[in-house]
């Protein structure tokens, strides 16, 4: 099979977008992949397909075929394009079918954008239009949210594993650290993690959310958008940057309605799109350098942690407390701040994992550089677990 | 490459569905493929990867995810999952979709299950939904809709080339006879030509929608699903049925502002993506014997029928008064009873085409079979024409 590679980045600074549409907000994003590949948009820029990810672009910005006005806005005419749907697992979903788009020798560079425009929309309206990924009938309509699962999912594994609400808090500092260091994460502050705990104030600045998660145990609500050039290995040479590779995929799906499941506290889906995406790559656990996991709540960084392989069941939140996922720690988990501090527009997430993934194994991640990555782990998560997608990317030996 | 063929079909009636939700809708379909293929839905089901092609499923019947629910609900999990949406042409981008993920190795069975749920909005919420693939700042917000695009587009062709009325209305009764004999179209009712034309009552019972386009100009409103199991070539020998390659699939966009079009008669992007499907499948217009174009109004299987080398420019209309492209013409053209009559549920009309095709090289179709047909072209429509797919399938030699 015809290997593929990512030779071009782009991110806009994920908060509030104040620059025009969602169209420029992808543009904003695609202009800076295609500009670090060194792409000029003249008649010869070879790109084939364009793919945008966004879970919302017609629930909630009222646009359809986003990514023909993207293709035509870019001026790529008459390059394909599509809009790519996957639930918050949308950037990853676009990435693998642009892989696939290149692996079948069709196209030979494909331009992977996701985007999410959320903040045009109320607080419970953004609740509620997250809702729509869950079950419609046996969830959705009886007014669950996805807070409220994860308040629940949290729950269990508190009095499972002994997670506690100050591993919670251990993850989100973390995240908020890393953060600092990552100039287009939304959240741009470290809280104080004896101020969010343990101080006789921490319920009124660290209110609960959906009991036991508290505000700095969940993302935030992000306007974003990132961008990826995918091209065949074959034909990188005529980009400028040198080709970080797509070694392996794996994705998997699991009952959408979360009641069904055999084990409440685990994450199915995560744990097999993880050991497909490393037997593609010819990888294991202990291979991977850095890792971006989908801490939309602090408790799936933690479990997922444990369902790719770092640590065994349970010792998730152990080694979190041991700063064991910490840059210089034994695995960096979400250097670029993560969903937490980095924020989640949905259709953008996927899309941004990777792009923080790129920089790590390039040497890019200024102040916040694993020193030596070779190979990178990115989980992106759809529903509440029901279709989730694992990526490895590796970064070819000199 | 390798190659890519399809093993089973699937189709709910088009109209207004009534038997219960969206997902059940698409679920009717897929289980027709499915069976239509052999698949029994067991642990060795081997379907890899389910697409679902939808412009409304968030918009319309505010459900993301709608793809993963599907898996679930066809027991196909881990299975993965993606919606993909290119206006109405999104069926067709998720066959091409499909095509790829087979063709680059990654999967050898794709189920692509297109549908849309329309008939729950009222009419003019309807013609709402669908103006949102326009423009949003150039055509979209000034209140323009498709209709009033096709009006204007009619009246150009009527000026430039002697389109009349009766012109559409003598390939929309055509549509209508063909539906006649297709069990899952919409409207099987035939228009009396002289009533709707000439009559002194004509403008009673077909009276304008965007001048000059009438009712029966264009294309009803309808529910639906439609469903294909793509297979790789060489793992067809354990499905049922003999597979029909998907020998050529072309894509091209055209500027999304219909107003920076060159030549406002031009449908440019049908040309290109046609095209592209004769180059990849190494035929030409005169080796085609059926063909699906994308009459959401009567003028567009017209223009359509000459962009895709069927007829000289200018002598569509011509053609379709001779008759050439009734079935025992020269190139039938919507055998089904096109949009016009068998109904346009955006995200299931391409895959419907698709259907349509195989049942005819299959020589499945009865009472609208096209004798001896062996190579059969699609041209599904996105946008106002921004964003064209053109499939081109054959029978393989005995």
């Amino acid at each position: 099979m015809r290997q593929v590679g990512i030779v071009g980045v782009g991110h806009t600074k994920f908060g509030k977008w104040s620059g025009g549409t969602f169209t420029d907000m992808l543009c904003a994003a695609a202009v800076e992949a295609l500009d670090d590949a060194g792409v000029k948009l003249d008649k010869n820029h070879g790109i084939d397909q364009v793919l945008v990810a966004s879970m919302g672009s017609g629930l909630v910005n009222r646009q359809s075929g986003v990514a023909s006005a993207l293709v035509d806005t870019l001026n790529l005419r008459p390059a394909t394009a599509e809009t790519i749907e996957n639930g918050p697992a949308s950037g990853a979903s676009a990435v693998k079918l642009g892989y696939m788009a290149i692996a079948s020798g069709l196209c030979d560079a494909v331009l992977v954008v996701g985007g999410e425009m959320m903040r045009v929309i109320s607080g419970w309206e953004g609740t509620d239009f997250v809702a729509t990924m869950l079950h419609p009938e046996a969830e959705y309509n009886y007014g669950l949210t996805l807070p409220a699962f994860a308040g629940m999912f949290t729950r269990l594994c508190m009095e499972k594993y002994g997670v506690t609400e100050k591993d919670l808090a251990i993850v989100s500092v973390k995240n908020h650290e890393n953060a600092m260091n990552n100039p287009v994460a939304h959240i741009r502050l470290v809280p104080n993690l004896y101020a969010i705990t343990e101080d006789e104030d921490a319920n009124v600045i660290n209110p609960y959310v959906a009991d036991p998660l508290r505000v700095y145990h969940v993302c935030p609500v992000s306007d974003g958008a990132a961008a990826v050039l995918l091209c065949a290995m074959d034909k990188a040479e005529r980009f400028t940057k040198k080709p970080i590779k797509i070694a392996g995929i794996g994705q998997a799906t699991d009952t959408h309605a979360v009641a069904e499941r055999e084990v409440p506290t685990d994450l199915l889906a995560v744990r097999l799109a993880a050991q497909k995406a490393y037997k593609m790559a010819g990888l294991k656990p202990e291979d991977i350098d850095v890792a971006e996991l989908h801490d939309a709540f602090q408790i799936l960084e933690i479990v997922e942690s444990e369902e790719v392989g770092f640590f065994e069941r349970g010792q998730g939140h152990i080694a979190a407390r041991n700063g064991e996922t910490k840059i210089g720690g034994r695995i960096p988990i979400n250097t670029s701040g993560g969903l937490k501090a980095k924020g989640h527009p949905l259709g953008a997430t996927g899309v941004s994992q990777i792009v923080e993934l790129v920089r790590q194994l390039r040497g890019e991640a200024a102040g916040r550089q694993v020193e030596g990555a070779k190979a990178g782990l990115a989980v992106n998560f759809g529903g509440f677990g029901n279709n989730v997608v694992a990526t490895i990317l590796t970064k070819e030996e000199e």
